[in-house]
């Protein structure tokens, strides 16, 4: 791709997302090469290897696209399944379309921010009393939701155009950790009947370094069962599931010791990301790289796997203990959320680095 | 601002936008006074007559801005009530939540498209028998929606940034019309528990010519009359409230005839849009100018004015009569729908251009 090489150029990635699979194949293959110690190239060269590499301690990172639209879906029939339980009972947990199609929602771009970046308790509307007048002030349940997104590649699909889920493979260029930081409380009062809205755009924290699908293809493996078995729409025969172990840390900011609060594995996804962007399309949602797809938090069976306070602390009834000694319910000012996820078989290990947010004390209006 | 000329030499208003509302009228002004017909600065120079002036019959429009984020509310208390009272009842039309805050959700920005753009009929996912598996297929039910849409404009705010409604005039850039189109059976089986998501992003239709707040002062009006008080952050004590009579259009493809089926008014808003704007950021979330803001489907209290096939035809119950003798529930294929809007006092007339697509046929899955 010797006439692409200004995508190289560019501020972001949206560029060489929207070439197409060959392309990132190849540029992957060449870095491997070059950056193989048999490889003489750069290794023996001061001023290429200066000028070819940055220093992680001097890098700045940032948010690696320009994020068009970003979806976030609700995919992980283990934390469907929780919260269906806690706010409709055992019997009516899973709603009757989650099945059918992967759920999902439009969110906010423009608050999608890079690890690191501080997010401030959010003041909003809640309904402490259920039928009494609603109450305005900061925000009491904040939440993490251990997420994790996939960029979209491949160059823009038309308005009308559908990608069907045996099409997507080509068209998920790679994956990041995302925390979907959550105002639980807000949430609930504003949702009905539209769904999420300020709840969400308080901040959205990804980490900076995409690992691509074909760096992920060591790790694939079985897709979840699915019955019923889905439309054709939605149908693709190839395992598109990852085994991408998942952590939580939670550290408090006066006795700052880190305490891992889930582990969870992005294998337990009930959907893929295929069945996903073919949901997304279906009535001809047009697609642009850079596009950005929450997997929805990622709970696995047990309950030290549940990717969210609100399931580890089963809706406070079980207030999470700290290795510092303190208890949580929900995410406390000072408190740093961090989100860990590598891939690990026979030696060959790959990390996601890390997605970390530390939350702030709400600001009072003026 | 002699420093800024660039932003008119910009593909889209972004740059423009994103400037202040002293800029804004500093413009408006000084097109005012250079086609004043006493102006000769335009008139006697051939010239800058033909650099300066594009005849609309070769002009080709695009979506004036890149819109970041779109969000769309859902302000028209008569809307509200007619859905509610379709779906729920009488007794519990309005939800409990929306009188305290505007509702709305997050929309799509890569599908919306400008006035004269083919829609086509979507497939998906309904529940044409509750209780039994789903259909896949064309949409049945294919509406549009009456609305307007608001251009956010002034400097990006930052995260954690509130803009409250009496800060909010400063930040609306201008209006332009919006059909909304919706697959009403989609959307029922697809939007609980997180809105709507598939049934939104098949297109969503804008009008050209953004008609800024300047030009619409003459035409501000009363208020809507809001009972319980809102919270302060969404009070402004000046009017915000337009006078913009709104009206739509359907014309068969086969019998082109053009019947008006809707007559309203945007002064029907409920929530103003500096509190569509203040319920946005609320939490923190930031704005980048050409951020759009729809009001939600505009209905007036009589049922000519309903801004919805959903509502003109009562739930398919009474199908609406066109001038050519067919009857509609909903849209067909073929149909142009057509929304046009304007203000007129004293002799003053304002158009809003209009805001047009036509509806294809559904094309089946290969």
């Amino acid at each position: 791709m010797k006439d692409k090489q200004n995508v190289f150029k560019e501020e972001n990635l949206n560029a060489f997302m929207g070439l197409t699979k060959p392309h990132w194949i190849e540029a992957r293959e060449t870095l491997q090469k070059l950056l193989d110690k048999s490889n003489p190239t750069i290794q023996n060269d001061k001023d290429l290897r200066e000028r070819a590499f940055v220093k992680q301690s001097e890098a700045q990172m940032h948010v690696p696209a320009d994020i068009g639209d970003y979806t976030d879906f609700y995919s992980s029939i283990h934390h469907a399944t929780n919260v269906g339980i806690m706010f409709r009972g055992k019997d009516n947990a899973l709603l009757d379309n989650w099945k059918y199609l992967p759920v999902g929602y439009h969110g906010r771009s423009s608050s999608i921010v890079i690890s690191g970046t501080p997010i401030t308790r959010p003041l909003g509307q809640t309904l402490p009393v259920e039928g009494a007048a609603p109450h305005f002030g900061p925000c009491r349940l904040m939440d993490f939701e251990l997420e994790m997104a996939a960029f979209v590649g491949g160059p823009p699909t038309k308005l009308g155009e559908r990608v069907t889920a045996q099409e997507a493979g080509d068209r998920i260029f790679g994956f990041v950790l995302m925390n979907d930081w959550s105002a639980r409380d807000i949430q609930k009062w504003e949702y009905i009947p539209l769904g999420p809205f300020t709840a969400k755009n308080l901040g959205t924290t990804i980490s900076p370094w995409i690992v691509t699908i074909e760096a992920l293809r060591p790790f694939v493996t079985d897709n979840f069962p699915q019955e019923p078995e889905p439309f054709p729409y939605l149908k693709h025969d190839d395992k598109f599931n990852f085994d991408i172990k998942l952590e939580v840390d939670i550290t408090p900011e006066k006795t700052p010791v880190a305490t891992t609060v889930c582990r969870s594995n992005y294998r337990y996804m009930y959907w893929t990301v295929k069945q996903q962007l073919a949901q997304q399309t279906v009535t001809g949602c047009n697609l642009r790289p850079g596009d950005l797809l929450g997997s929805g938090t990622i709970s696995g069976e047990t309950s030290d796997s549940f990717g969210s306070m609100l399931e580890l602390a089963w809706k406070g009834t079980k207030p999470i203990r700290l290795l510092n000694g303190e208890e949580r319910k929900f995410i406390q000012d000072g408190d740093t959320v961090t989100l860990r996820g590598y891939c690990e078989n026979e030696g060959v290990k790959i990390g996601f680095g890390k997605c970390e947010g530390k939350l702030l004390p709400a600001v009072p209006l003026e």
